[in-house]
């Protein structure tokens, strides 16, 4: 029998909550296709549900392509999973029902928000301007500016005195990393976008965690890339789960954030930290490693990244200096496993995307980093964002009764779910009329989400304002 | 009948010739995959050949696989024709006999070699670091340095400063564009990856000039783009060829370097630029122009963009400043025509490539241009390029008798024509042994060149310099 847990206090229906976890294993392949579910009389004797309770979450997954009955057969796990595959290059993910589902448009929003200074932004991840480490930084860029050779192309594999200097910065995270194993990208969005095509064509899978990056899903659609989405509870990423979906697709990559995940920030435990490392080793695929939220901790040490323990080379490991310092410098770094056969490749890549990166700006972090100035600034943010944090997290109690979030130790944002009966479109435009932006929940799923929800980023907003625009959020769901 | 022109008094065996035009033909589609061929009787007859001229040719052209004998029925256009389709990402195009083709590793061994100090580099094209304007430039971006918001995320279109700017620039290039239709990119490499993902399929038909932008080549093979080769002479491409390959392809895209073509220095006529603007129409293709050589006229002022006379909107052009000034901004301008569906889609692209780039050099860059710094600087490079170029000329006049050349009225670099017994490779690596670094021929052709070649960039070496590598590559040729 399958193992479902159902919790008859939640708020949630019980047919929601039978659908929701039967999707799951659906779509991790726990229940491959072609199975057969238990009849509808069967499952509401083994679980102390009504058959109508039963019906209607069967009901709810044949609208959504994911099972089919045939009288007198049974009912069976459909043959169409929600895959994106074989869609021309920019046509959107087709899935069923994509009733709050809004994929492409909310990175383009995002970054528009951005930009409007009148809104209080919960919507973008990045750190506050306020916080941005002018006075010193222009020492650096100016240190750089005499030096002709800064602006002619450089190295494609970024300048050497970088690389040099993340090595040492990569310590701190438990990353024991040679500067010919480095690499300079442009953003964690070119460090995906380089691994991602050099490791996977759009017909491979990839898996990534239910909820992820929105620039991965973007990039997803854009490149009509086979995603599978493997969920994750308070621990992380569910190892069940994950080895469910090995077995099926014999995955090549998977791309996930273990520390202070974004949107959850959540971390992985130290016990599924060795399990996922292990599952790469049996299953022979790669992890993409997005750390650029580790050095951002506020309560305690972050933990070391996936990668201090990668005895095994299977960990491709990436920071990016956008959040930890300033988004404009455009760097990030790549550690690829020694003498890996992708090294060549990537730097191809590279070379056929923008050939190098500015290396005056390496140059310029290249000789803030030298001068150690950025554990001072690292030292100086925390403080600043875990009260803002702590300011969010106590609106969200006063202000939002209705909602449950979670409560990250790091990272920028706090994941919250929304009352069932919100429609999470229409909340989100009915925010941003009001003043306030928020991240709509759907966009951070490669499939529709079962439930409401939004990312709300803490880090850009002074404690006042992040009250202020928690009450409107508030007064919203009211209505 | 075929019109072939036979040279009887050129160095080149007639056989060769007759390979050479006849492989033309096939490879624009003049003559069709299954078209038969002149018996070898016939063909001797009708050009007043021997037998054996026309069967040499004949075994060449077989043993490339463009054509097949068939006892008794006669001689057929091959149906494998020399696309590379269905390569999996980062195999290199499997071509018949490639001898001298090099492909990969040119562009790395270039970008590597443009850092070594000691060698004479006529390898790589990009401006003399001497040149660099360091001390206007770094008033741009000290002008820059002090807005903290030029290190946030910016706009993925890029900022509006900057924008405004190049339209006023793009009118001395007769191009009128608002800067709603202009698009910043990471220089002109990631320009034309935007563009080719946005507009190409890898099984869509990308058309390009039969010797073109080694990157071009490079991005062909890496994302296994099927490429098909139009051959250009003193005029630029040949519209007969271009209109043939368009009748049997339709393709979506064109990519061409009108002005001060790299690698060969020649610009497209201006009837010619009427006449392809008009194909453009008929066929109902784009243009991706790229004219980032366009500043750099030696010889009275260059011809104004294509896009100039674009009435029908086919032409995308882009300008990188990489060239004209520094190539460490890694900026560039892509005009794309009003209200373009590819706008949207281009953009979505740049954010999954990198989000942005830098705002902050995108404003020093603002500040650069707004204070006629550009115009400034171009007048005084002109004539250091315009030395370094009559120095070249007259050093291959007396080094290398052997060879013919292009003599560019623009741009940064002449097109050599080897002897045909020279093994391009091995010359290659001989001149590199020799202290002088020069571009193989092979890496700027889709396909198997019919001739060896090298560029010579005569833009990186002071004057006496440039008389030493030449007379180097003069011995060398000798031996």
């Amino acid at each position: 029998m399958l193992k479902l847990v159902l919790q008859r206090a939640s708020d949630r229906p019980l047919y929601h909550q039978l659908a929701d976890q039967l999707r799951e294993l659906i779509r991790c392949g726990a229940l491959p296709v072609g199975a057969r579910l238990p009849t509808v009389r069967q499952m509401a004797q083994e679980y102390g549900l009504t058959r109508l309770t039963v019906h209607s979450a069967y009901m709810e997954l044949q609208s959504e392509g994911l099972i089919e009955g045939s009288v007198g057969r049974g009912t069976f796990v459909a043959d169409r999973l929600l895959i994106p595959t074989g869609l021309s290059a920019g046509t959107a993910i087709r899935v069923p029902p994509p009733p709050v589902w809004l994929s492409q448009g909310v990175m383009e929003d995002m970054m528009r928000m951005h930009g409007d200074k009148d809104l209080i932004a919960f919507a973008a991840v990045a750190p506050a301007p306020e916080t941005y480490p002018t006075a010193e930084f222009n020492k650096s860029l100016r240190a750089s500016l005499d030096k002709a050779d800064q602006m002619g192309y450089g190295s494609t594999q970024g300048e050497e005195a970088l690389r040099e200097q993340v090595a040492h910065l990569l310590l701190d995270r438990g990353v024991v990393a040679s500067p010919a194993n480095i690499m300079i990208t442009a953003g964690a969005q070119q460090g995906i976008d380089l691994v991602l095509r050099a490791l996977a064509t759009p017909d491979d899978i990839v898996l990534v965690e239910e909820c992820t990056y929105v620039g991965m899903i973007e990039m997803a659609v854009q490149r009509s890339q086979r995603l599978v989405s493997i969920p994750s509870d308070a621990e992380g990423i569910r190892l069940d789960l994950l080895e469910a979906a090995c077995q099926r697709y014999q995955p090549h990559l998977l791309y996930l954030v273990p520390t202070f995940h974004n949107p959850t920030g959540y971390s992985l435990s130290p016990a599924r930290r060795q399990g996922l490392l292990d599952l790469a080793k049996r299953y022979d695929f790669l992890i993409l490693e997005d750390d650029i939220y580790g050095f951002l901790a506020y309560d305690g040490p972050a933990p070391l990244a996936l990668k201090a323990d990668d005895h095994e080379q299977r960990v491709i490991y990436m920071l990016s200096f956008s959040k930890v310092l300033m988004p404009g410098l455009r760097l990030c770094a790549l550690v690829l496993p020694p003498d890996s056969v992708y090294m060549h490749k990537i730097l191809a890549l590279k070379r056929c995307s923008d050939l190098v990166s500015s290396p005056f700006l390496q140059h310029a972090l290249a000789h803030y980093l030298q001068r150690n100035r950025l554990q001072a600034h690292i030292q100086r943010v925390r403080p600043l964002y875990k009260e803002r944090r702590d300011t969010m997290l106590t609106a969200l109690d006063d202000y939002l009764p209705e909602c449950s979030w979670t409560e990250p130790a790091g990272g920028m944002s706090v994941w919250v779910t929304l009352p069932a009966k919100v429609q999470e479109r229409s909340f989100y435009l009915a925010a941003l009329e009001h003043g306030v932006g928020v991240a709509p929940g759907s966009a951070f799923f490669a499939l529709p989400p079962s439930q409401p929800h939004m990312r709300l980023s803490f880090s850009m907003q002074p404690p006042a304002k992040i009250r202020a625009g928690i009450s409107i959020l508030g007064r919203l769901l009211e209505n």
